[in-house]
C-alpha cells in the first residue's frame, strides 16, 4: 500500500549529464530518476526536453537594504572618494524614505525565486543606530516565505564591531533570535583592529555554534593578512566549512605566489570564498581557487541599494557574468561559473539534499537550453521554478501561494 | 487633402525626458509628437506608458561567422597561448561544418532584431582563401532584410592585407560589391608594416569614397602608436566622422596623460571608439574619451564563434555591461552607458533620422522602465519593437513579415 500524499512524475527532463530522464517527486523529494521513454502516467508533467537543474543558490544578498521595486534612488556618490561610513550615512537617509521594509524584501525575494534561486544567505545589517530593527523584521519575512525559499541570516555589523559600542551585544542577541551566521567588515581598515574584530567574532561563532561570514573588501598585502588570521582562526576553531569571506578582493590583486600560498591555507582550513565577479576592480581568481581546492561560491551581493544601480536577482546570469569577467570560453570552464551558483554554493552554505538525485530536495528550475554550457551563455529568461516538486514561479513570475501568516510588525 | 496612406498612432508612451506623449507616424517616420491627453483616435496603439527609445545600434558584430542558432561548437583554446592566425584556422575548420551561413546570419540578425537593434554594422571576412564568398552571401541577406533593418557592412581582412596576397585586391572588389566601408586589422602585431596597412586601407577609402573601421587588439604603446598614424590619415584626408577603431584596447591601459593626449587627437581627427567592454582585460575609458570629445559607440562584437561563446545580440544589456565594467552608479553615467548603444552609435555609424523627434525614422523600442537609468539595470526582455512605425518583434520573437525574395546561392 502507498501511504505517500503528494507524488507527482515530470517527464522528458534533460539533465546536466544529457541524459532525458522521468523524475519522480514525493514528498518535496526525488524518489525517482529513469531515463526518459516509459509511458508518461496520467497527470503527469510534460518538461519537454528542458534542461532541468537544481535551484540556483544565491550567496549573497541584502534583504534588508534594497530598493527593488520601490521609488528609484539614484546613487550619490561620497563627496571626497569612496568612504565605507559616508556610504552608510547616506543609506539610512534613503532608507527612512523607503517603502517598508518587509515589503522591499519581498520584492526581493520574488525577484530571485522567480529567476530560480530557493535557498539564499542574506546579511542582515545590526548596529548601535538600528539596533536589532532589521534582523527582526528579515527574521518575520523568512518565516512567511519559508515554504518558498530557504534563508540563512548572517548578523552583519554593518557600521563596525569595535567602531560601534554595543555591537558585540547586538551580535550576541540577533544570533539567539534566530540568525545563522555572525559576520564581519574589513577589520583593519573600519575598526582599526584585526584581533579585536575576530575575537568578538569568532568568540560569537563558538559560544552560539554559529558560522561566520566576513565582508573583506581589504586589497593587496592588508586584505592577505586578513584572509591569512581568518584561515588560522578557522582551523584553530576546527570550523572547516563554516566560514566565508565574502568579496576578499585581495585575492584578485596579489603574486601568483602569494595566491598559490594563501588558496593552499583556505583549502586547508575549509574556508570558503564569496564573490559576484564585481565590474570595475579585482575580485578572486576562481580557476585558480578551486585548483587549490577552495570552495568558491556567488551572490547577487546588492540589488538597487545605496551601494550601486545594479543586480537582477538572477545567478543564472550572475554565472554568466563570472564567466565572461574570468575570461572562461571552454565548456568546463563554462560549467565552473555555474557551480559558483549550483553545487559550491550548496556546500558553502551546507545545504543538505540539493541536486538532482534520488533523495534530494525536488527544488529545480526548468530552461530552454541543450546543456549547461550554453545556459550560462544564453541566460534563457522563460523559466519555470519548482519548489518540492510544486511549480512556484514561470517566466519571471512567482505564483500567488499560500504564505505564512505575517509577523505583527513591532 | 491628405495624401498619406500609411499613418498610425501611438499614445501614452514614456519618453527619455520623462514626457508622456502620443506619437503619430506618417509613411514611417514620426510626423508628429504631442504631450499625452488627447482623445486616442480609433485604431490608435497603447503603450501604456512604457519607455519609448530610439531602436538600438549595433555598432559591431560579424554576421558570417556566428553559429548563434546551430550546433553547439565547444570552444578549443590555442595550443600556446592566443595567436589569430591559428583562430582563423579554427574558424575556418568550424565554419565547414555549420549550417548554411545565409541561416546563420538569419538567425543572429532575428535576434538582434528581437532585441531592439534595427541598424547594425557587421565586419565581412575577405581573405585569399574565402575570396569574396562571405561579402556575397552577407549583401544578400542585407538585401533580403532590407524592409526589417538597415545593414552597413565592412570589408574585413580576417588574414591581414599584406599577409594574405590578393587581399587588397579583394577588399577594393568587395567595396564595389556594395560594401560601406574597409577595414583593417592589427597593422602592427599581424600585418608587422603599420604604413603598408594603413596605406591600402585609407588608399581604398579614398579611391572609393568608403568608410574606415579597422580591428585593433594592439595593447599599450604599441596600438598607441597605430591609434595615432590613424587618426593623423583621418585628418589629412578629411574624413572626420568616417574613420572608427574597433576595441583599441591600448587605450586603457595606457597613462591619464597619454590617454588625455590621444583624446583630444581622436576628437580633433573624428574618429570613433568601438567598444564591447570585454570581461578580463583593459579596455578604453568611456567616460574620459567621452569627455575628451570623442564619439564612443558601442557592439556585441562576436556571438557564439570561434573566437568566444559569450554574446546575446541585446544592445541594451550591453549598455548595461560598459556601465558595469566601467563603475557607472549615477543616473548621468547609466544615461551615458545608453548613450553608447544609441545616439553615439547613430553618429559613429552615420546614420540620418535617428532618434524620437518630428521627421526622425520610427524605428523604436517599447519597454518597461520608469527611465533610461532604470533600463539600463533592469535591461527588460519584455520589449515591442518598430520599424517604421510597425511592430516587427515582441517578447524577443521577429513577427514573419513580408521579406525580400531571397538572392539564388551561388
Amino acid at each position: 500500500m502507498d501511504c505517500i500524499v503528494n507524488r507527482t512524475h515530470f517527464f522528458n527532463a534533460r539533465l546536466a549529464d544529457d541524459m532525458l530522464a522521468d523524475l519522480t517527486v514525493a514528498d518535496g523529494h526525488f524518489s525517482a530518476i529513469v531515463p526518459a521513454g516509459g509511458t508518461a502516467s496520467p497527470g503527469a508533467i510534460d518538461l519537454a526536453g528542458q534542461l532541468v537543474l537544481p535551484a540556483f543558490v544565491e550567496g549573497h544578498i541584502h534583504l534588508d537594504t534594497s530598493f527593488y521595486g520601490d521609488a528609484w534612488r539614484p546613487h550619490i556618490p561620497c563627496t571626497d572618494g569612496f568612504d565605507v561610513r559616508e556610504r552608510v550615512a547616506f543609506q539610512m537617509r534613503n532608507l527612512t524614505l523607503a517603502a517598508p521594509m518587509a515589503e522591499r524584501a519581498k520584492n526581493q525575494l520574488e525577484l530571485c525565486v522567480g529567476h530560480g534561486s530557493l535557498a539564499m544567505r542574506s546579511h542582515v545589517m545590526v548596529d548601535a543606530a538600528v539596533g536589532l530593527k532589521h534582523v527582526e523584521c528579515i527574521l518575520g519575512v523568512r518565516e512567511r516565505y519559508r515554504d518558498l525559499i530557504d534563508i540563512q541570516l548572517v548578523a552583519f555589523p554593518q557600521s563596525g564591531i569595535l567602531s560601534s559600542p554595543g555591537t558585540a551585544e547586538l551580535l550576541d542577541e540577533a544570533l539567539k533570535l534566530g540568525c545563522d551566521l555572525v559576520g564581519g567588515l574589513d577589520p583593519a581598515s573600519f575598526d582599526r583592529d584585526v584581533n579585536g574584530h575576530l575575537d568578538v567574532v569568532f568568540g560569537l561563532a563558538e559560544k552560539c555554534g554559529a558560522g561566520v561570514d566576513i565582508h573583506l573588501h581589504d586589497a593587496g598585502t592588508l586584505g592577505l593578512f586578513e584572509i591569512e588570521e581568518i584561515a588560522a582562526r578557522t582551523k584553530a576553531l576546527g570550523m572547516a566549512g563554516k566560514v566565508a569571506i565574502s568579496h576578499a578582493y585581495a585575492l584578485g590583486d596579489i603574486s601568483a605566489d602569494a595566491l598559490a600560498k594563501a588558496g593552499e591555507m583556505l583549502a586547508v582550513a575549509g574556508v570558503s570564498i564569496m564573490t559576484n565577479a564585481p565590474g570595475n576592480h579585482a575580485f578572486p581568481p576562481v580557476a585558480a581557487l578551486r585548483k587549490a581546492g577552495v570552495t568558491v561560491f556567488a551572490g547577487s551581493d546588492n540589488i538597487r541599494d545605496s551601494w550601486w544601480p545594479y543586480g537582477d536577482g538572477d545567478m543564472l546570469n550572475r554565472a554568466n557574468m563570472i564567466g565572461y569577467r574570468s575570461g572562461f570560453y571552454e565548456d568546463w570552464e563554462l560549467d565552473t561559473a555555474y557551480e559558483l551558483v549550483s553545487n559550491a554554493g550548496a556546500k558553502a552554505l551546507g545545504l543538505e539534499g540539493y541536486g538532482i538525485a534520488v533523495g534530494a530536495k525536488a527544488d529545480f528550475v526548468a530552461l530552454e537550453a541543450r546543456h549547461v554550457p550554453e545556459a550560462v551563455v544564453a541566460v534563457p529568461k522563460h523559466r519555470a521554478v519548482y519548489r518540492a516538486g510544486r511549480e512556484v514561479a514561470r517566466g519571471g513570475e512567482v505564483r500567488p501561494i499560500g504564505l505564512r501568516p505575517a509577523v505583527p510588525a513591532n
